[in-house]
């Protein structure tokens, strides 16, 4: 696969939240880094004509279109961006390797085991033509998440015993938030589970260097029948339409999962994923303690990551909240000076950055299509461990096709 | 049962611990409270009577003994406060009892389902004839545990859906710390599940007024081996005696114990108990997520209870950090001015004055026997699912003749 | 003043760090923000050719120049933003509106009193004709800050009594730090005081609505002396050349300022920019209490305020920890969901959003040249009371010609 | 002067707040510390006989008095604890001194600069002959501030260059709170300087080792005139009687005093005493900034303190929260398992158990009489200051006859 003239012409599929996360992420991205490649953004794909001419213009892709097949195997492309609900993931990311195509795909990869399969597969027989792809988990690249991986990687935590990871969002506490896609089952394949149980599986994943083998679960939908949308985008929306009592429909994913889990390394993990609790917003917060320290992240203070290590002066020891955001930080010696922060968008800016830099340079990239197949794996685990009364539920092996 | 001249006077046996902490507490009770029954520090027993009279001195007592069997039948003695290891709780208290002595005991109640039964029998048929019982759950008399359960109660948090409950330690991260008798299954039971898991257990049903149905657990030993102590008490020990490698022996007890479960009231749960997680000393944290609001509490801030109130403006919403030092909070008329925190010891003291009180009056008081034993039959579940491969298994019901 | 088919095309002159940041705003505030004017990044002038036109290419201008002078008067640009050292701000800024462009200058408005108040004067002539002008007070724009202004402008904070104000960072307390320009009197004018003390003095003032009167400071220079730099941009510097000892120069500004206030409506203040405290990266903090409630900010949490209303039950009272990233939050509607924060250079682009706004509406802007020069008078009245043995000074009146 | 038997035979003069906490402690602390002297509750004095009684029989006092004069020369008594307020501090102590009685003195010392002279050349004269005086500056033995001072005199704070220390209470933000005698200066001396103030200078002064040596200072007394109480003791009081509107007085101290200082090593200092800083309950706070690392403390997390080291690796420095609970933290050996914090009222305890040994063992005893004395100076300092318009005001020497 060849640029142009060290350009990354990109293409993108979907322009919603995450459509508008990504783009801000391209316009950004040579902007602040020194990179070999420079991202273009070529054209953006919606099936709405008039909507997604208004969206091409917004967020500043030079043309659109509504056909995502004849977009993922135009000349002028050299990546296909997959934003789009998981219910479409497959397909249009196999065409587009298939096609010869760079991509990066939001996660959850699929909403199946055998679409996620399909697409590992499709991933690894397009890596030995030097096409490569990436799934969108943007939580690797906070910094402090950067940081965590790091610290363990070095040894800092020592042999890690304990993992304590949730998730917790509240934006469906009302029982008159409407049916939008993402409590569709056919669209969003599960609820809070795969939505953002997936980012805290693929996040303690990640920084910890385990992988889930076994887990016990249980799931929830507390509200389960809701009014229909009349339309919805993402994660707003404004039931009914003020006459009459709304048409409601049935909920088919879980509002809540929860999950005990073993790991290969010999860690034990807790894990909950929701969209009930109250006052959180946004909560992703996981804690990793092990013999030697423990580390600690919140999104919510997504600047900040707590270390303690257990191996200094007994009298002195104490969580210490690293402000991560000095210039020796991870993805942060382009951005401000010490104590001034950055935000939400800044990790799809640093995905990126490591993936362009991979596309030139041809160096490793993570997280990988079987990677993030192995995410699904546990999601599947934790799926049926739920629908068999919590039984011990093992997570099924990647097949050797798609092993990195 | 009678008292002498508005004087309750205790007899307390065990004084390590949780002997201390009880000391202190009678010593200041009716120092701060004002109470129709005044707590005279009668007697302390204990198997050594070098250490026990030591103790007593020490602590304040007017007598010590060695004998238990005699002091609980003691004319002068109107109340038995039971501060051992978990294995001789049932024979103490039922002996207690049957000598019409009222008694509190530590928790956990016992060390076996039987054993628990037995007790909260005995004090159901005490009960009745005016003798009283209470377990030390000491945690839900910290004032910002009780502004939680009656923020839950006034409806201010509505229909429960999660908890969220932690009980972090460290103290045997260290794999020389000695085989104390905490560590040992035939003294204690069990491990940080009876020791800690207890409390949390206890609370957050104290706190919701909702009873665990069933669990998935699983627990694990992380250091399997440890060195024989040459003496232990409590908390801390140390370990060999300098002269070449300490002989060792198995630990007998879970280190960490985990678990999910469903509440009678809809609410589901997640439970984590260790001792292995480095940084956290006394990390009880309790976070309870409702229809309405959330409340969040943390012992190392015990003074302090958040709130999250999602009635209001959204603009205005957020977790108020309530400095719960009030006058008009719970237990605090009798404190300190506003913002001047009370500490651990005080959540006994709180205890001693409930009890105090409902001796004098003869009205309503928790946690009985009956409380205690149905947090054995939960601790129980969680150990049976945990030696079945995790399989849900329910709480046993408590049985009609000491139904509350 | 016109604008160009709905676009506002800008010369920026200079892009060092807060080049970057401003470039960044203008290339995004259309991207997120609707708005009847688009910014066209039409070109960027610095000193020195090869570095102006590789910044040019990396943050996104069209053109690049060294001749300021030319810049200003050019037909095709509408908005000089200028965002050079205080020495140069008078002049420039100065041509600019007698040229009839809009600007945007960094704060502070300039080095001295002078030309602070001839630039006020030729911001107020310009006015007239359609000019606009705004001074860079980028805080003023955190959503947080904004919300807070906006309480206390509902009167939940009732009367103020209490301001407390800090700009604590921490980047010089290396003696060997070099003695970039920002050391230097006549580039900078001061140090701490003009560079941090006076965002907090804008800030306070900006979400009181009342205006320091008098003041009592005290100003100190830890460290006297500092090799010289052999190239300096912003806030880093390389110190030597690595053979042999460095040259030294005097610093000439202060390294830390204190001082105590009055302001016109009743309230008292204590305000604190250093350099050295340790730890403190860009902690600007402002508490402010009321009789009926108190607000607090601090920049290393900028997605939070701390609101206390003592308006409540007293039992439920306490700090609420508002996460401001909600859709009615100020800024906010256009960006993440809830609890996807947002970082530092936002604050340029709500700045962008606002000047874009105001100029295409004709509608009111702060803060004007006006403002920033009563900014410069409360720095030059902390400079005298320092340089007189913290004599109480009062604030100078703006004079006629310039007020609002 | 003698002990009775290892006995320290304790007469306490007044009984209200101090009194209270006063007599916690020594009710307490040989029952939590093994020291050589043992205290005796011999007898509390306050001028009603009825309340003093029940004072007694409440806080644990064997006897009650009303005459202190000859409490203080009575043959049962070792020492006089003075708990009244500080207009009959001088002759009291004076008096109890020269019985050759050790005296414990509440602060502030005095309320005028002559009669803590005098105090403290009595204080010196008594020490010649064993006779023991300390005043009552409890926050210097809270845990976590004994750590601070550690922590600095180890070098790992480095230089000082700034102190920041507040003391934020907000009891009479409420106009209608009555005129209690803390608001009345020929009572109390001052308001907020004198009471809370004193604590903060103390405390810093305490910790870093320097003293202050001049200030510029301001005062504020936001609400001049209140209802008289019928009936006040301490913190709280219930203003009129129901009966039509309350007779009103003046108040005659400050509500709030601010004051800048430079101290005896180079340091700066903001200082900060209020009752008007609502929401702020008891918010001693103190951080101090210096070349190598940076302390912070907030009373109203008392178990914590805040240390930055800024001596590692920069990727890994930040505040860290030390826990101040280990067996190993000042005072701490004799108390609870980690992360069981303490209260307040354990201020008191140290107090004692730091006093008794200085007797007992004929120790150095801090702080004495003559440091009391010295923060009055700086006291003193501030009332002229602010007196005279906020003029730079040297601290006054103490003289040579009470120097220690």
């Amino acid at each position: 696969m060849s640029t142009h003239n060290s350009e990354l012409r990109v293409g993108m599929i979907g322009y919603a939240f995450m459509g508008a996360a990504h783009s801000q992420a391209w316009r950004t991205v040579n902007r602040v880094y020194d990179l070999p490649l420079h991202a273009r953004m070529t054209a953006v794909c919606g099936r709405d004509e008039a909507n997604v001419a208004a969206a091409a213009a917004k967020l500043g892709w030079q043309e659109h279109t509504t056909d995502w097949r004849s977009l993922v195997t135009r000349d002028d492309i050299d990546l296909i961006d997959v934003c789009t609900p998981g219910d479409s993931h497959a397909e249009i990311a196999i065409a587009a390797l298939a096609a010869g195509k760079h991509v990066l795909c939001e996660k959850p990869l699929a909403n199946t085991i055998d679409e996620a399969r399909q697409m590992a597969a499709a991933a690894v027989r397009a890596e030995a033509a030097g096409v490569r792809s990436m799934c969108g988990f943007n939580y690797r690249r906070v910094p402090a998440v950067s940081l965590m991986r790091q610290l363990i990687a070095d040894g800092r935590v020592g042999d890690i015993r304990h993992i304590r990871a949730v998730y917790l969002q509240d934006w469906i506490t009302d029982p008159q938030f409407p049916l939008v896609w993402r409590l569709q089952k056919d669209k969003a394949g599960s609820g809070a589970l795969g939505d953002i149980g997936a980012h805290i599986i693929d996040l303690t994943q990640f920084v910890t260097g385990q992988r889930i083998t076994g887990v016990t679960a249980l799931t929830e939908t507390f509200v389960k029948e809701r009014p229909l949308p009349q339309a919805s985008s993402g994660l707003s929306a404004a039931a009914g339409d003020g006459n009459g009592p709304a048409a409601t429909g049935l909920v088919t994913v879980d509002d809540a999962a929860l999950f005990l889990a073993r790991l290969d390394g010999g860690a034990i993990a807790t894990y909950e994923a929701t969209r009930f609790a109250t006052g959180r917003k946004n909560g992703l917060r996981v804690e990793i303690n092990g013999s030697k320290g423990s580390v600690a992240f919140d999104f919510e203070r997504m600047n900040e990551l707590e270390f303690f290590d257990a191996t200094g002066p007994s009298t002195e020891q104490g969580f210490t909240t690293i402000l991560v955001t000095e210039g020796d930080h991870p993805y942060l010696s382009a951005w401000w000076p010490p104590g001034h922060g950055i935000g939400y968008e800044h990790s799809f800016t640093h995905q990126a950055r490591d993936l362009l830099e991979a596309i030139a340079t041809g160096g490793p990239l993570n997280p990988s299509f079987t990677d993030a197949l192995q995410v699904q794996l546990v999601l599947d685990a934790v799926s049926r461990s739920a629908d068999h009364g919590s039984a011990w539920t093992d997570v099924e092996p990647i097949l050797a096709e798609v092993a990195a």
